[in-house]
């Protein structure tokens, strides 16, 4: 089992809730689990799409309350860290997809590169080489597995 | 469904570990997901038994990697905030259950009292009026829809 | 130089007010750092203290604005952690002295005791023989010295 | 008074670390302090360039001692929060100076434009037309009181 982040903003277009919906069903029917922050868009919509096929959807959240999170989180994680939250989205994902995004999702594609941790953009931030690029969700799974067996070991802080 | 916090040390006795083994099967009996720090000790104990009743397990970890969560945990949440991640702990558990513990379960107790969430004590610190003091696992689980219903919302900060 | 933590709730008696401000005049005669958490009460008056003897005072914020500081911080550290800022004000911290105080200053006087570091309450949580109770200012900070020097080091996690 | 936070790489070019050191005595010269992260490469530069002009520095440390601070650091501020120590550097500073940097940096960038903070420049990320590209450190700070009287207020959480 591995765990997938999905990050991406909490608004965002309907290509890219479509995007994230359909990876979200892609990573369930795999039986991974999904890691996200929990709140709308990108996040919603990639939750969305895990539920509809059972998956197990894992929401660390900015704020203060569980009653934050979209309605297709199955854990809710509190931190009430705001943005500090997205070091921990990073570090509880195996590898990362970011779709779409703006500049919350870039701060989490940087630490996770800092981190050596694999990053995937979908339409998303495309500044460093150490960013995959993919078309489609369907590209993008089949990398996940390649990815991770290549990376190094995240047991160090960095 | 209610998501119970479970704290107590990484190094324990063996009544507290037995104690925190019983809680997390009847967690696990009653449907609801045990949030707990996912190291040793209470930790590994609550898992464990959760986990011998099909329950589902989340460890809020302080260190870099999700490797170091014991064997019964189903989600790593990798933080690497080391003690900061108490916080999480109490902010992602809808009531907090205390077996045995040191200080930095006092520091987990003193969190979730100053947020007004619901403590209840087993061998734990006696030190405020605010924790339930109980003597049995089944008296423990037995205060705890009782408590949630009284307990005010959790979406203030403090 | 060493950096003084004082720790105690945002509203407090006019005792403790006194408390704690005594306690930053003599800090500053001292020429040492006071470490506290840049609010009211307790923080505040330990700060004003500090300030009027022409000290340095350094505020570890909860909130997302160095406005929230009480007007005698110099140093405003602004960290959007809400109560997970408490242990940086610990970890910030030589030596912790506790100035009455709520749950709030329990947290960190847990969290200091978990770490080691030395801790001394005046009209505060009295839970451990590992807190020294002192009656005044000035016997509080004849303690530091000798505390620090029998302190073990703080390059530890715990 | 204004808080300006200088972020790179804790190695860094013989380049970078001369445009951080002629930095830190420009702050230091126009009375402001220096916010940074508190270990080598840049942030030892700047601090270093502060201190020679009689500046206030703070560092703010990922680890657990303020011991890991470079010798040019007035208030160690120690977080143990490894890289969510990024998010309270930027909070900590009303404008955000990028001397080279990798992805800790970017991380930061992307942080400090999340929270709409100025972020300025120099051989750095260039990866948005909201970071403004200086080439000198003279005509960097010469923009810093423009760019922080133009910024909206950072009292909100984004």
């Amino acid at each position: 089992m591995v765990r997938i982040g999905i990050i991406g903003a909490g608004t965002c277009s309907q290509e890219a809730y479509q995007t994230a919906e359909k990876l979200g069903r892609l990573i369930a029917e795999r039986g991974d689990t999904l890691i996200c922050g929990g709140l709308g868009g990108v996040m919603e919509a990639a939750a969305k799409g895990a539920k509809s096929k059972g998956g197990i959807t894992v929401g660390i959240l900015p704020g203060f309350s569980a009653e934050d999170a979209n309605p297709f989180i199955d854990i809710p994680v509190v931190t009430g860290l705001s943005h500090a939250r997205n070091v921990i989205v990073v570090r509880s994902s195996d590898v990362l997809i970011a779709v779409a995004g703006e500049y919350g999702t870039l701060s989490e594609i940087a630490i996770a590169l800092k981190l050596g941790k694999p990053v995937i953009g979908i339409g998303s931030w495309n500044i460093s080489k150490d960013i995959l690029q993919t078309q489609s969700p369907e590209e993008t799974i089949n990398l996940v597995d390649k990815l991770i067996k290549e990376s190094r070991p995240y047991d160090k802080q960095d």
